[in-house]
Order: C-alpha cells, then structure tokens, then sequence
C-alpha cells in the first residue's frame, strides 16, 4: 500500500480542548504507512460573508482548501455544540463550499465527535452528513465515532486518549477510512 | 391586545443580502400593536470559544442576550448555506446557550428562510428546529415561511418584499406568531 | 387541577418489548389526577393506501384519530429503527395525517424512546419531531426521555421500569407534560 | 462497459401514483447497458413484528433481499409522507435490515423523490439518508432528484415523466449511478 496523508479537522477553539486531545491521539492509532496532519484552526478563518469574498478568499481559507484538495482525507474532529455543527466549524466549511476548486468533492471523510453525557455527538455527525451531501464528499458510513463520557476517557497529562476501547475503536475506523482511499485510488 | 415586541436576528453578514430586505420587511408587515426590531449584527459576535467565555462574555452577545430575554418573540431570519444554518449565525447560538439566563427559554420563535432555487432553505428549518429543542424555544409549527426564488421576489430599490403573494404569507405568519405570545400570555 | 387524561402510542409490535412495559409502567408513574390509556396497537392499522383512503378510512384509524383527539396529551414510546422512526409508526402516523379532523393539531405530546446501546433512541425523536411539525403538534421539549441500555432497566418478571433514576426522569416528563397541558386549558 | 441492472424500490402504492409513473419512466431513460427492473410491492411485506421474524423471515421479505443483493445498484422512488419517509417503505427496509446478509451493504443507492410542491420531497430523502447510514449504502451524492409539482410533470396517457428537463436531469442521475458503479467494480 502505498503511504496515506490525513488531515484533521478540529471543531473546538478551547486550548485544553477534549476534542484537540483526540485528535492529537490519531497519529499514535493510524494504521502503517498513513500519516496525520492538522489544518490550521478554524479560529483563524474570519466569519464568512459574501462582501469580503468579493475581495477575494482569506488566506486561511485558501490554505485550508489547498490542504484538504491535496489530503487523502480528511477527519472532522469535534464536540457537537446545541444539537448541532458548531458554528465556528461550520464557517470554515461554508468558506470552503465557495472555493472554486471544491476541495471536498469526492473526498474521503470520516467523522469523530464525543460528548461528556452517553450520546457522543451523534446529532452533530447527521448535520455534518447533510451538509456533505452538499461538499459531494464520500463520508465513511461505519464504524461511527461518538464517544460518550470523553473527558473521562482522556489523559490530558499524556494529551492521549486513555481508554483502551475508544483507542481501539478509533484505531478501526482509521484503518475502514485508509481501505476506502486505497479502493478509490486502485 | 397589549403591544407586543419581537425582534430579528438575520443569518447573513452580506450588505445587500435578500434576507436583510426580508427583515426589512416585516415592519410593514406586522399586525397592528406589534413592534418590530433588529438584534445587532451575528457579524460584531466573535467566534465561540470556551476560554473567552471563561473571562466573561464579550459585550456583543450579552447585549444580544438581554433583547432576546426583553422580547415577546424572536424571528430568526437566515439564508441556508450547504444544506444547514449558516456558521455565522449558529455561532451567535452558541454563544448564546450559554449565557446563564438563557434568553430562549420558553421564548416563541418563527423561522424566515429562503434561496435562489425551489426550496426556500427548508434544510437550515429543520436543523434550527432541532437546535431549539436544545434551548427549550417554543417554535412556531405553521405557517413555514420558506420562500423559493428569493431574489426575485425582493425590490432592492425599496427594500422590500415585492412579490404580493408572499408578503401576504409572511404577515399571516407575524399574526400566528402574536395570537401564540398572546395566548402565554393570557 | 382538573383530572387529565393522556394517551400512549407504541411503536412496537414484539409481546415482549421492552418499550410495552415502559408503557405499562407509566400509570405508576403519572401525578395525581393524571390517567393513561393505551391507543390500539399500530399493528391492526393496514399499510397505507390511497386507494383504501378513497373507500374510507378503516375502523382501526378512525378509532385511534378519535381517541388522540379527546385526549389531552399524547405519549409516544417507541424504538429506534435503523436510524429513525419504525415503519409500523410511521404509517399509523400516515393515516392519522389524512383524518379531516386532525386530532394531532395543537395537542400537547411528549416523546420516550430506548436503545440496547447508548444512544436511547435519539435519532428517531428527531424525525418524530419533524414529522410532528407538519401535524402541528405541541412536542414538548424537555426533558427528553432517550433510555439507554433500555433492556438492563426493565424487570420482565413485574413489568416494570426497574431503575430507579429512569423512573423518577420519566415521572419528571410526565409533571412537564401536564403542567405544558394545564397553562394551555387556563 | 459490461451490463448492469438496477433495481427500483417504489414507496407508494396507489395504484395511479405519480412515483410508480415515474419509477416506470426509468427504463426509458437510462444510459445503453443499463437494465431496470422493479421490486415487489412494500404493500406485500407485513409489518415488521420481531415475534414474526423469530418463526422466519415473510417470503417476501427474502425475495426483495435477494434481488437487491444481486443488483448492482437500487433507486429509492418516494413520495414524502408528513416531512418523512412513507411508513410502508421504512417498514420494508426494516425487514430488509434485519435479514443476515444485510443486502444493501456496500450497495450503491439513487433517491428520487416528487411532490406536488416545490420542496420535492427533501425531507424524505435527508431521512433516508440517515436511515442508509445505519445499512452502509453507498448513496450517490449528486444529482438529487426532488421533482417539485410532479403531477404537472406526468402524462398519465402514456404512463411516463413528460417534462424534458424532469427526464433529462434523471437521465444524469442514472449515468452517474452507472459510473459510481463502474468504478466501484473496476
């Protein structure tokens, strides 16, 4: 197989962000042979209005863009805020939908979110699927990632998931994503 | 009927946006005795971050707050952006849920969508629908104001809604949403 | 407060289900002066047909519209199936929908699913919920009734609800339920 | 390219429904090579009882199952019941999701839905969207096919879609369900 490049989406600004820790615990769970990077914060991207886009694209967004064309895939990492994406997430992506060169179509993508309570974000991940019906992106249907109870299965000291199972999981996930990939490009 | 006051909180950030206009509109739309008025831009609220918030609310959101709280009912009036509520705006929301007195609770709110094509933004309805479960808002059911081929319904030289048709729909909703903030009232 | 009466619509068919003694436990669970009856099982409701619509409605929709109708609140408990509402629900609902008199509108209802995993149904109360919006029913917002683990929370034997933090979060709906029930009738 | 045959699993079942119109149009407009052929009836598969499935599997739930494992893609054609899928058609997938070789695993699947309206049936195919998750269907993202005012757009005469723009836009669609196929047998 030949090597594999992630990118990881973050949807959380929050420095000690429980999200951030489980993304930062991908590239210790990736299969051989893939590697994981992380784009830039979506923090960094202004708020998403039509008037500057006439200006001309934010620099961010248009790095953020270059990164996910050039990506295998990509892995949306993030907490689900009000039963839904959170905003600051969703206003990278609607940058992103008006990039010419669509990024995302017919790109991989697998989804992770969590929550502190049992239903680990999955109202977040249906939202995130219908918006990517939009981008025309090829988002990985199992195993689905919703981590119920994330802080208590984080080391924060370590900045590593701790919990076996979730690691486990995960891990499985990474390695349904690289075969998708790996069939496309076959 | 005593006076009522509801206010407006737009999803887009663009200076000629259709849905600015539509907004516009509802002043001479409204039933008599209702007072119609616009909450500040989503545009002026910084994006959502825990550790902001952990050293206070930015001013933007608790002024925004307060005017939710003070109001009869809030009209939430937004474009949708692939397939779901612009970031903007479910930004503003998030920010929001979190203020301690939680401005939406119990609060009635109408939903104003519209696009370009035939499905008037249905998608980002149900989507904000969901994220008001969230907030416990009391969500209008009928009428659905979600206007297909907005911009050709609108008159930008007068900012206004022109199309007869629609108007007339709209303000049956502005009389449904009274007759629901009359009626908690009682 | 005057006495209420509530109604409890099953989704499921199975003589052991899970979610028929969740049900049968909501007598005991009900206020003071609160009564509930069970609406006739989905299953004796045909497959809908316009065509059968056109000859009339059968006995089983008419008698299930009209007990909706008087009733002050209805209660649906029901599994999740793959992802969203179970079939027989659904087309119970169907018919429902067509009855001229539209025994769901305005009524007050309040939704409890279950899961063997953790999730507890969430993903078919958001469809219920969109579904309802067209029936313009009053869905109450919280709390939300999503029992995970559902079968280790049931004693078989009693037929009842065993686990004492469910029954007392489904015993707080049902106070919701009737205080959302009792400010409409004042 | 070697011949493929598609399947068609129809939600409606009145007799004079502008699905099945549609869903007999199909034939006519697929790309050379490309044979559809029609599932059974929904109105033949019993209601999903769990007690039914423990003393084996209706006849005609097996027989869809097959036909579907041996196609290489099916195509959904729905009306939109009450902002959601028809219960007869989920009622047929939740048999279907419970046969053991799970046939529409890996299988791509087509939407096309209609509505007198403009919306098209939108809301029916998000649900089932979601729904085909849980199955891991491989759902072709785009075209999507919501047929607003489908009744304007049939001739009931000559049993077929008459709207050139209606028969080419789905004629798009099956090409690229023949594509995605293709390349996924490659």
């Amino acid at each position: 197989m030949q090597p594999l490049r992630f990118v990881v989406l973050l949807g959380s600004l929050r420095k000690a962000s429980f999200h951030a820790t489980l993304a930062r615990s991908l590239p210790s769970l990736a299969p051989e042979g893939v590697s994981i990077e992380f784009l830039e914060s979506v923090g960094d991207i202004p708020h998403y209005d039509a008037d500057v886009q006439a200006e001309g694209f934010p620099e961010s967004v248009v790095k953020m863009g270059k990164a996910i064309k050039q990506a295998d895939a990509v892995i949306i990492v993030s907490p689900e805020y009000n039963y839904s994406v959170p905003g600051v997430l969703k206003n990278a992506l609607d940058w992103i939908s008006r990039l010419p060169d669509t990024p995302f179509a017919g790109k991989p993508v697998a989804l992770q979110t969590g929550s502190p309570g049992l239903i680990g974000g999955a109202r977040a991940q249906y939202h995130l699927r219908q918006i990517l019906v939009f981008f025309d992106a090829l988002v990985l249907n199992k195993p689905e990632i919703m981590v119920g109870q994330l802080p208590s299965k984080i080391d924060q000291v370590n900045d590593q998931i701790s919990d076996a199972q979730t690691r486990d999981f995960i891990a499985t996930q990474l390695v349904a994503l690289s075969k998708m990939v790996s069939q496309r490009q076959a």
